[in-house]
Formats: structure tokens, sequence, C-alpha cells
């Protein structure tokens, strides 16, 4: 049964593509959309063909954006022996919203997960090895804390160590505000291997 | 702080636009059209071109279609005699979903709201009059049992009684499936006042 016509049967779609847009949010999507000045929806549209046409990735870290060289790696003023390995660039954006980070980053675009088969060659390893041939002076593995990115965190670690780079890993634990009764139990016991002194 | 490049932002600027998106849903949305081929982004963003310039009015019910007659007013077995009124097309398509209602609508295009300045002439009450002009037996009035749907329906049935034409409101209630124990006082009160016997 064709509940709307043609093309907006057809936009709703287009929107319920997208990932966690259900068939509802869809619908209201595509409502607001025509309901909008034609202008607006114009700016819209040439936005989403004009990113898609010019996001690349850094030549250096991988991170993506508009330019060759991203300004985080192009920026002089930060400290470009120490590069914090992330599995995408949102990862990235995560730490750099905190403005504290003064390294460089590396973007894998992933984690190593035999269950989706990606492996090593999948993912941004041998240019981080490349990297690590200039001035490194440490790497911070910061993958996400699931399966695929401690398994990442690990591959990393052993192909990193015999280099005589200083490795480490972001801290796994409770997080700040977090209470302890509502926290799993590998959370826990990773925060009891984890103590650090007072 | 510039998190992303500049057409990134830019995108996800646009996707936090729409309703009930938020910058973390943006971000997803963004990084998810990025990462889609290139065709496939231009056809998302074609539709949403074309949906906008094609999607009009029906000159006969004001629901939103590509062509000039809906197909629902332009098909000769649905019942013209018995128009239902209700406040958007989506509201028409959750009636046409149940595949019950043989009849034709009616589209307001909104509710009386004082709230938020809408008065009778900025809802298609005129057009609506106009229509009972011809061969029209019933007046469903079905818009949303909101404050604003009962205003209207309220408003709507006083300007439709001189007619002498037949004119209903959809029964409001407890909804099917729906435990007593999480209703509202005020459906609760509602249905019982609309009690019909066994």
């Amino acid at each position: 049964m064709e509940l709307y016509s043609g093309m907006m049967s057809k936009l709703i779609e287009e929107f319920a593509s997208l990932p966690g847009i259900g068939q509802k949010t869809a619908q209201r999507l595509a409502f607001y959309i025509v309901n909008q000045p034609k202008e607006q929806v114009k700016i819209f549209a040439d936005t989403m063909i004009e990113a898609r046409e010019k996001i690349c990735y850094c030549r250096e870290c991988f991170t993506m954006t508009d330019r060759e060289i991203c300004p985080i790696c192009a920026n002089t003023r930060r400290d470009h022996s120490t590069i914090m390995v992330v599995e995408t660039t949102r990862d990235q954006a995560a730490y750099e919203k905190t403005g504290k980070y003064e390294g460089v980053y590396h973007v894998l675009g992933g984690a190593i997960s035999p269950m989706l088969g990606v492996g090593p060659g999948d993912i941004r390893l041998k240019e981080l090895i490349q990297r690590l041939q200039g001035d490194v002076k440490e790497v911070i593995i910061a993958t996400n804390s699931t399966l695929e990115g401690e398994t990442t965190a690990m591959y990393l670690g052993k192909l990193i160590k015999p280099s005589g780079i200083k490795c480490t890993r972001i801290a796994s634990g409770v997080p700040v505000g977090g209470d302890l009764e509502y926290i799993d139990e590998v959370t826990l016991l990773r925060a009891l291997d984890g103590r650090t002194e007072l």
C-alpha cells in the first residue's frame, strides 16, 4: 500500500537508510525537509555532496579532513613526538575536546576484528610503523575498551616494543561520576588491577 | 575550538538543524555520509531537492502529494461523501495504514493554537467548508487528542452544525493493549464518559 506519494516515499527511504534512523524518524525528517524553504534544502543537499567530494584523509595521521595535511598535523606548536593512536576521527575529536592533549594523532580507521574479518592489514598499521621512523618518543594507544580495541592495542604493543619507543595504553576503570553499584564486573576488576598509590 | 574540518562541521550543522537530531547523532550521520559511495550521496541529495521541488498540496484535500489531485481523491472507488478531517498528511497516513477507511480526507495543515498564534484562518477550514457544498454525508473529525486538536474539533463542530451535515469525532479512551495502571487520569475519565453498552 502506497501511503505517501512516490517522491515522498523515496525521500523517507533515503533517510531510513541512515544508521539509527527508523521508519518513524525518517518520516518526520522527510516531512520537515519538504516544508523547508527551497534554498535551505538546496544548501543541505549541496553540503552533503561537497563534504563527500572534499573530505579525504590527512597524509600524516589519516584523520578525515578537507586538506592534504590536517590542522593538527600542520600545527607546529603541537608535540609531534607523541602520537596518540585512535580508531576513528570521532574518537580523536573526543580527546581534542578535552583541550589538554598536546601531541598528534594516528587514526587507524578501525580495529582488528576477526569476527568482522578486519585483519591488521585492513587498518593503518603499516603507516603508523612508518611514522615511527621519525623522531617519536611515545605512542599512546587509545583504541576503544572493546574486544576489538583491546585486541588492536595488544597487537600494536607487540609491534612497537622492538623499536624501543615508549608505548602506553590509556587507563580503563570506573568512569568519573560512575556509581560502583552500576558498573560491570569486568570494569571493576580492571579498575582494581589499575589502582594507583595515593 | 574547531574539532572537525570546515566542510565536516558544516555537514554536522546541517544534520543537527533537523528536528530531534542532536549534536551526537548529527556527527554520526555526517560521518556515515562521507563514508558512503559518491553516487549514493548524490542520489540522497537529489532526492531531497526533487522532493522539495515536486511536493505540492492536493487541490481537493490538501494532503502533500506530487500530483495535482492525490491518488486517494482521484480514486472513484472511495466514498467521496465521507470526509475525515486530519491535521497533517502523517495523521492521514496513520489512518490509511489501517486499510479500513474507505472515505476521503481533508488535511488542515495544523490545528488552532492560540499559544502558537495559529488562528482558524491559518489552517484549511475555509476550503473544508467549500467542500461541504458538494454531496457530503458525514464529516469525521480526527484531529489529535491534544489541546490544539480538541480546540480545533470543537470549533469545527460549531462551524459544520448549521449545515445539517452529520459531524462526528473519533473516540478518545484507553488505547488497545493499554494497562489502566499506566494511563493518565484525563484519558481514564474520557474513556468512562465515552463508555458504550455491551
